[in-house]
Parts: structure tokens; sequence; C-alpha cells
């Protein structure tokens, strides 16, 4: 079977799962710490989603990890086909995270700069910058498993 | 070769890309229809991208209406990758939309009832509403097509 680089148990793909980690943790860091970030629904959705991609690349990662060490990808359908939906959740809710905390941001900004302080709304475009890289990463992963899917 | 439902060319994907005409005709006219949209940024993203949606579903719609007339579905790989990675473009956009517009409205239920009266509050969350319902069928959509691909 040929090797699709970013599939599951390539190095692409575990470079792919580290930078959602990586960037994951940084949009949940940007967002809570030292900042009120449960005055506005969308924060404390931004950080709900965050919370839940954070393990799942994580976990992921750790399987990219082993199988790269092994040279022994995982190829049974049912496992990447959970994978393939579980990617694809997580992408779209990050997307959805994203979108509103920007525009929350966004509205913020226009109202009034008693709502947001300079200090703080950098730390919010941050976060959701970061939450932006997040989901294109999710959604690169996803559809290069996907497109691995029928071949099996 | 088999007949995937919900694929280019069949009654289902008919079904779909009318669906998606009408909800986001729906969404950009209560949305814009008496109502002072360009105030927010977001609310005027939605506009724009309803605009984009809407002749892409409908000129789609008709190449499915004349493939079930004539019993003869496209089946060339290059027309199919387009039209799926512009029903992909337009579903993530869609879902940006959708989120921000329902976030800015949330925003602006809590912060004061002087900046969305109740009359347009109402129209704003349909219409939000109905831009979530023309995501879920463009991403369908494009979730068929896409799994047609390899086959081809």
């Amino acid at each position: 079977m040929d090797e699709l680089p970013g599939s599951l148990g390539t190095s692409a793909s575990l470079s792919l799962r580290l930078g959602q980690t990586i960037f994951s943790s940084a949009s949940l860091l940007f967002m809570s710490l030292g900042v009120e970030f449960y005055s506005y629904t969308a924060f404390c959705y931004l950080v709900t989603v965050m919370g839940l991609v954070i393990p799942w690349s994580f976990t992921l990662a750790l399987v990219d990890g082993y199988s790269v060490l092994v040279k022994c990808p995982v190829r049974q359908p049912g496992i990447l086909l959970i994978i393939v939906i579980g990617d694809w959740v997580l992408s779209i809710l990050s997307l959805a995270a994203a979108c509103a905390t920007a525009s929350v941001i966004n509205l913020l900004l226009d109202v009034d700069d008693s709502y947001c302080p300079p200090k703080f709304c950098t730390r919010y475009q941050l976060s959701a910058a970061m939450a932006f890289l997040s989901w294109f990463l999710s959604a690169s992963s996803s559809l290069f498993n996907l497109w691995l899917l029928p071949s099996l």
C-alpha cells in the first residue's frame, strides 16, 4: 500500500498533531491566564473546545510517534473512521469557536474601550488566531485520513 | 458504477442544492430586508457569503436537474474536484459567518437592549439559523462528492 503523507502513522501526521497540541494549548493559555474570560459566552466556548482538542491531539500524537518508531502504521478501517469523524467534529467546533471569539473581539473594540482594555484585547486576538491555526491543522489531518479511507 | 445518493447528478443532490438555495436566500432576506445590517462587520460578512452561496447552489441545482432529466450524470474527475473544493470553501465560509453572527447577537442581547430591539433581534437569529442549515447542506454535498472522487 502506498503511504499517503499526513495520514495516520506517518511522520507528517505526527507534526500535524504536535502543531494542533501546541496551538490549542497556546490559545487556551492566552485566553484563560489572568483574563476574565468567563464574562462572554464565546470565550467560555473557546476554552471548552480547546480543552477537548488538546487531549485528543496529544493522544493521537503519541499513537503517531509510536507508529513511526515501530514502522507499523494503524490500518484498520474502523479505527481510521473514528479518527476521521473525531477530527471532523473537533475541527468544526474549533472553527466555530475561533469565529465566534474573533467577531466578539471585533464588536468589543467597536462598542467601547471600557469593555476591552488594550492589553487584554491583544491576548484575546492572539487566542483567536491560535484557534484558527489549530482548526486549519485539524481539518488537514481529517482530510488526509478521509482520503486514505476508501482505499482500505 | 454504483450510484452514490447525494453525489453530483442524482436526485438527492438536487434536493440538497435546492435546500441550500432556499436556506441561504432566506438567511439573506431575513438579514437585509429593512434591517440596518451594515452596522456590524459580522452581519455584512454573512450577507456577502450568502450572496456567494446562492448563485453557486442555484447553478449546481440546474446542472443536477439536467443530469436527472437526461439520466447522464457528470463523471469527469476534474469537474468533480472543482465542485468539491468550491463546496468545501463555501461551507467553511458559511459556518464562519453563521457563528460570527450568532455570537454577535448573543453579545448584543447581553450588553444592552438598545443595541438590539426585540423585533430585529428575532430576525437576526432566524438569519443565523438559516445560515447554519445552509452550511450543513453544503458540507453534506461536499462530503458525498469527496467520497465519490477516489473511485473515479
